[in-house]
């Protein structure tokens, strides 16, 4: 699985959301946005490629924009 | 293919910028970020999923940032 600036990025980016929004663990975020724990894991860790019907569920999931999820990414 | 409201709202969103960008043909345009017109077509129709590094070509290939490109998605 690739990591790429733009991914790290993301990655790093939701992992700050999350904790800022007190979902202290991946596992119960996951549970929250209805997705698999080991895929939010890689997607925090820059190695997954999320579409935008992802993004946009994990957005509202957050509390934030698509484009506020995305503000770190260049 | 599955046409949702974010897809829509960043389907108007990329055909907006294209013209604003003065890439006056997807065909142009697609070819100018490397992906097929046909894909192109079906990303502004709002009946694709394109992934996060899709997105960030698609910004590059626009002069903005991933944010501004979903500026309008909810």
């Amino acid at each position: 699985m690739t990591r790429s600036a733009h991914r790290i990025a993301f990655g790093q980016r939701l992992r700050d959301l999350r904790q800022e929004h007190d979902w202290a663990s991946q596992e119960a975020f996951a549970h929250h946005v209805g997705l698999d724990r080991t895929y939010v894991s890689g997607l925090e860790r820059g190695t997954r490629n999320p579409t935008l019907d992802v993004l946009v569920k994990l957005a509202h999931g957050l509390d934030v924009t698509p484009s506020e999820l995305l503000s770190t990414v260049k």
